[in-house]
């Protein structure tokens, strides 16, 4: 038998709480949620006049923008760490 | 002189329009905004109950999750290219 335990954990963001549901431990999520309410707080900051529903997208957007970078360093580093890989690895050319 | 200069795109996120200003070029928003959009869409076709404010929140915390495995994945992925780099430069220690 198998099965996978959901874990409830509430967040706070944007000074309202949200009941989140997932497999990983309520340490990640909060982890999760603090990057959000960071991210939102600050655009909240420096535009007063968005209402919550423009800040939460505008929130989303910038965390895009933060994963897709992140993507594409990554991509970037593991193609560098296989290219090293290659080059240390031992010849395995046989002779017959 | 130096300046910055910022683009304004609109893009569509869950059927309405919002204008990003940026100093990235339309093409990378456009990229940005598409995983938005997509976590957006697929979050409400699984939770048709939710509104749009708790649709975007999410949107952004699922963003979130991403994002941080991505950096924890690069940090290690860095680290082993640093040790991979470290093991395969020339040995510099010098005798006196």
């Amino acid at each position: 038998m198998s099965f996978v335990e959901k874990t409830k954990t509430i967040v706070r963001i944007g000074g309202k709480d949200y009941t989140i549901c997932g497999t990983e431990s309520a340490e990640y999520i909060h982890r999760v949620a603090l990057k959000v309410n960071s991210k939102f707080s600050e655009l909240k900051d420096s535009n007063p006049d968005l209402n919550n529903i423009q800040l939460a997208m505008l929130a989303a957007i910038n965390l895009s923008d933060d994963l897709t970078k992140a993507q594409d360093e990554l991509e970037y580093v593991k193609k560098e760490l296989d290219r090293m890989r290659a080059e240390s690895a031992p010849n395995t050319t046989k002779f017959r």
